[in-house]
């Protein structure tokens, strides 16, 4: 099976969630514009970490799918579960926002947040154990100690993100600082081994 | 004619389709956040079968694609029917979900969330019956016997879709487990026969 | 310039607006569903009719761009006011649906969803002739003969388009038959021509 | 790292993003439809401009990877950069369309609508000057004089969004003006210069 149509319905999915993403943000009306557009905030932070944990996740997707000479049910379904983690992103993003901005419950709403990105970094950590447990069979030219070295790259993010989830119980703005330092953090290795 | 764009549109289709989902899951405000998520379990559980379900025929179109050389007029109008049913699901999903959780008219709700899926199974069987009747147009190189087996698989689904039509009369929220062990035989199924 | 682009970035328009057609069918609620369904006939019917026009759109639109070698920025430019048209249609037909619905100023609301095709016909006319006039600069190999034939098909929707915005001011429930037939005798045309 | 799901990404990206902006205009319902359709000019001022200029955005940006022969992580950063200021354009029309059309605090929603343009013209000309400066890693084939020429071309958006940005505290509907001209420039510019 070709990996083409993978990563055309992939990326169309990624695309359209990291749009979506504005649109769950409240378009303020009446008086007094500047003053709420400030105690809108937390839509505009929330947005800002989640479109780029979404981008940061598509590259990495990308340098995965990459090595992939082909594609097996397997690698389509584990691809569908870490998609519908993706596609989650814009309703918890929105549900913190939300909830940071009114001040409810925003340790729930945190807590929520960052599970779903908990969820989509055991997803992602599951795709790429399965590829590279089948690398013959997928036509992936890696050797045993690339391997290693890039375990450590891509599951590092999982330990943080449920570091995250704790912290979500204690102070609910730290998690979007948490979860955009784990983007950064592979926007930064990224740029260092280029062959991931 | 080619079927390259025929494949991206579809994706492009499927990809919307299947994200649009979340877009229909209320965002809860306020006090008593657990509470109001768990009072949410339909909208979860309806998005949750309902992502699989797309993400399923999916996997299946693109296998039934994969065996076809070209595409004729005939292939281009039963797809947009089949698109047109997977478009129908963000709505019939939110449907449910909305009177699961009210508790009003849910056998109603239920019916018509089967519809959707019966229509779906309905089109899909079409568009699959249409190719394997113009195999030497299409450039399709599948013997009767491959056909005849794999009609076994694809065909399965429509009765029961038919049985969670009648089920839900009786138990609105059994359609979703059905519908869900739908996916999951396709799954299996697909797992054992590659080549599908 | 390629056209590949072209083609990608048009398919996940359509493929977008298509999609986006449902999420404007407002989801009913409550007691009464089977009577709300009913009720509800003129977002089913708009949404039928409009997702059958983009479809075709889409299919012609593709046997255009099928006979290009390559794109210039005036095929860039037009195509991109035919998209303009086609993203506009999901608002046109929530429109429509909505007034239908309530019985008010129905007739506004149809000479509006009549004003959308007409525009779409028009912008697909003057890529389609612009494309035939330029076919050495953009590779395209018809012949005068077959431009001709091509044209009497492609540009006979539009005058139908304008029956119907005159027909709006009458009959709004007929704009919905008009333009639904016109999407069917594309499909037989298509049918009997399959080199379009 | 190939360029083709770079390209597949970021049409997707754009093309939700030029159809989500008529999701933002709000359906009228009810009595006196011609007058509430007038009234609501600036949704449909601001859907039309903000099109043209994602539009824009979009076909400047295929000229501008039609260059390159392969991208780096720096590449992917820089274009996410810019897709997060497209996918916010939906946000920032939708704004000033609602105060354009209440009066209420115009010049604010102004301010915000240019500033999102500008954002997006900085991010395009960070795009366009790290690649013009990596033309030997990136298999760009342009020469000096070809990137001054382009420079002036690519760069002169930035100061006339800014200027908008300035005008928008004196006159909120001239904004529109102005950033419809600048679309406008690009698209004679780049009838003249087909190679860029």
């Amino acid at each position: 099976m070709s990996k083409n149509r993978l990563e055309a319905f992939s990326d169309g999915v990624f695309a359209v969630a990291i749009t979506l993403l504005v649109i769950e943000i409240a378009v303020p009306t009446g008086e007094d514009l500047w003053h709420q557009l400030k105690e809108e905030w937390p839509s505009f932070a929330s947005f800002f970490v989640s479109f780029w944990v979404i981008g940061i996740i598509w590259v990495n997707h990308h340098g995965v799918l990459d090595h992939l000479k082909r594609a097996d049910r397997w690698v389509l379904y584990l691809n569908l579960l870490l998609l519908m983690t993706v596609v989650f992103i814009p309703f918890s993003t929105a549900l913190l926002a939300e909830h940071l901005k009114s001040g409810a419950d925003e340790e729930v709403a945190a807590v929520v947040y960052s599970a779903a990105f908990t969820a989509m970094g055991l997803a992602f950590a599951s795709l790429w154990t399965y590829i590279t447990r089948h690398r013959a069979a997928l036509g992936v030219k890696l050797s045993d100690d690339e391997v290693r070295r890039t375990n450590v790259v891509f599951l590092i993010g999982n330990p943080v993100y449920g570091i995250a989830l704790v912290v979500a119980f204690i102070s609910p703005a730290a998690v979007l600082v948490i979860n955009g330092a784990v983007a950064i953090y592979y926007m930064v290795v990224g740029m260092r081994s280029p062959d991931l």
